[in-house]
């Protein structure tokens, strides 16, 4: 069986990204982050997901994003609500995120001797992240190569596999279905309240407004909670 | 003033970079990091030497390398010693470390509005590190423009500078001295011993090797502390 280190959020996109890993047979080592996130939360999901799929392993790094500030994320900074349509970069972007993601993801295949990686961004539904776009993927993968001792010894290629880039969040929603995703354990939205130690998605925040597109256009129940509307 | 981030470990190397970014008028921000090397006395050195050359900030991100762990650096493998002309990459190699230091500076850079990286790698004595080559300098100086917001908005690119890339450590140290290094400061050994609250370097591992050859070359005395040779 082939290695692949597989970028585990906990959210929609990585376990789906996750179920099509498994679906195309490779042994997954399944990577998240504690880097100071608001909703932290989503670790939480991440073990049972990883747990759920038998992942070979999975690790959490823990990492310091917030000594550089500079994201509603990882900041005391206010997570907009309602504001998906807006052109500009959201303030919810981590400066060069999926570039650290990425990197830790290649010191683990490194170490552990995989040549494939698997990232859920998406290009379509992406809210404006530079690090989303087909050509940081492309970017990255060459990378690899130069970057890694196996990558410079070996004839074998990394390859930086991302499923969802161009996939709505209708198809990306339909395909977990097809693989038996269950939506249920994924978390997605970046200002979660917890009460009586259930977790409520907030349902205004871009990551819980595209969640919501996504269920309703693929004709299907979102089955986590959401607070009620105001 | 433009404003740069340097990658500062507390070597010689490092640290005659720093000079290096100082001498070309940029206002520097200094990043170091704390990933579970053996030789985290090097940290010490770090902060003596961005005080020491006024840096406008010294930042020491805390990330955890060990958690993959695969090099003597970070685990508990001995490090080689008299092992400098043998041509594999050397167990002190850090799977990726270079492409993670990088992904910090550039998510440091995002936030403070620098297009400008330096680091102090090194081709010719770079003991086989394969994230120390040209090519991998300018494969990240690449994504660098695809992986961030104000690489994407700007016109502005980001340069990875990298200005010991082919000098000789006899050069490296010669250029030091001519922008007033003070290399007591630094370190430099992988496998250092602290006795009576002094530091001893090896003396044996390769980057005390390289170190001394490169004194020897530039007829100039290294001002640290060896242990007695055996």
């Amino acid at each position: 069986m082939k290695k692949a280190i597989v970028l585990l959020s906990g959210g929609l996109d990585s376990t789906t990204v996750l179920a099509i890993a498994q679906n195309l047979k490779f042994e997954t080592y399944a990577l998240s982050f504690e880097y100071g996130q608001r909703h932290e939360i989503e670790l939480q999901s991440a073990k049972k997901i990883a747990a759920n799929f038998n992942a070979k392993e999975h690790k959490i790094a823990k990492i310091d994003l917030r000594i550089f500030g500079g994201s509603a994320l990882t900041d005391n900074i206010e997570v907009p609500k309602n504001s998906l349509n807006e052109k500009e970069i959201p303030i919810t972007y981590v400066p060069a995120r999926n570039t650290i993601f990425l990197s830790y993801a290649l010191a683990y295949a490194e170490v552990i001797g995989a040549f494939d990686i698997f990232i859920g961004v998406n290009a379509i539904d992406y809210s404006n992240y530079p690090d989303c776009r087909p050509e940081f993927i492309n970017s990255f993968e060459n990378l690899s190569n130069f970057a890694t001792a196996i990558g410079v010894k070996n004839e074998r290629k990394f390859k930086i596999h991302a499923p969802l880039i161009q996939m709505s969040k209708k198809e990306i929603i339909e395909t977990g279905i097809s693989l038996g995703v269950d939506y249920s354990q994924t978390h997605s939205c970046y200002d979660p309240i917890i009460l009586k130690k259930e977790v409520y998605s907030c349902g205004k925040c871009d990551s819980c407004l595209l969640r919501a597109e996504g269920f309703k256009s693929a004709k299907a129940t979102d089955p986590i909670k959401y607070l009620k509307k105001s």
